[in-house]
């Protein structure tokens, strides 16, 4: 699986050709959030998939990148400000329902959950939930380099502006990143054929300084 | 590229069999990391690689979690406590370097990463940067499916005793997230058979309830 030649072909894709992404590929895209890891598996976010031309056009006012109009497909996730007993509820009675096990056998993981929650202020809260949210925005780009569409990751919007224009603030959600799907315009986007930037490994990977690595090092000198 | 076939195969394993990742695939996990996208492309965390038995043996009183000793490696997820004008000095010389680009060709963006900083708390830039390391997290995740690697994600260690083990505070980097990589011990992992529990995909994507589509609907009324 030549996964890495996919990741190296993806970037932050500027200036997109409105080419529209196949509706199967964008599943496969979607699926891949949907699979993605988080903590306790209580997938603390939800994605909102805005399709329609028009639609994505309402929201360059909070989003003022040309990506939105340019790509095929905006996704905005957004994270949970609160965790509330229902949205637990829910996820035992998944986990009841998927593994065939009684609710009772799920007591004390239940607690845990509640218990976890509970010991959060808001801030402390949100931060955890938009860090979940981070890992299903890094399987969507991921996702979408397997499947050669192109995807850019974004910060910069205008939360208040997005949480109005989306009506997320009364469902308990705040947009923490969006991602647009499409295909890059290699003809205006000046990055098309820019090598890639990332850290050497040597200065972003470290091996432990520990006292026992430091002990480890007394020993053979 | 069957990637959805591997992420529906990962689960966050509860225990491991002792069993060493090859070196070529940690190799591979490690280089789908550090092409992680990131804000700005600035990837403002570092990654500790834990191999020695020793050395993990060491964070144990930190990370109460079997996969630690049962796993091969320990990845440390630690997100930058605050940004230093020399990191974003280093950062600038490299897309330089990278891309042939004279620096004074780079001062717009230098300036706006700077004023981005300098516009953000300590809170919320530390906010800022665990972010970033948890899309690194993903794809660690992603990234082990796919060469056949268990990996579990963890959040539950203490992170006052992790700092301090690893001598992180003084380096400005404080852990978010941890990642061990092994292999399934299929006969001590209750969860070794369990089907994999998320949340269904009508509860988790969104069409958009915008004004715009409220009134697309009202037309069609």
């Amino acid at each position: 699986m030549k996964y890495l030649e996919a990741l190296n072909w993806r970037y932050a894709v500027k200036r997109m050709n409105g080419q529209p992404v196949p509706e199967e590929k964008l599943a496969n895209i979607l699926e891949a959030i949907r699979l993605a890891p988080s903590s306790l598996g209580l997938q603390p976010y939800d994605v909102i998939v805005v399709k329609d031309p028009a639609e994505r056009q309402y929201l360059v006012p909070a989003i003022n990148q040309p990506q939105v109009t340019e790509g095929s497909v905006l996704l905005v996730f957004a994270a949970w400000t609160k965790v509330q007993q229902q949205q637990i509820d829910d996820y035992i009675q998944n986990v009841a329902d998927t593994r065939q096990l009684p609710l009772a056998a799920l007591a004390g993981f239940k607690s845990n959950i509640e218990n976890l929650v509970k010991a959060k202020d808001s801030q402390s809260l949100f931060s955890w939930t938009a860090r979940q949210a981070y890992i299903g925005l890094g399987y969507a780009t991921a996702a979408a380099a397997f499947e050669q569409v192109d995807a850019t990751p974004m910060e910069g919007f205008s939360t208040e502006k997005l949480n109005q224009l989306l009506g997320l603030d009364a469902k308990g959600l705040s947009a923490v990143a969006i991602v647009t799907l499409g295909y890059r315009n290699a003809e205006t986007d000046r990055l098309a054929k820019a090598p890639k930037v990332r850290r050497p490994a040597t200065n972003f990977f470290h091996r432990p300084e520990t006292k026992q690595s430091s002990s480890a090092n007394d020993k053979q000198s």
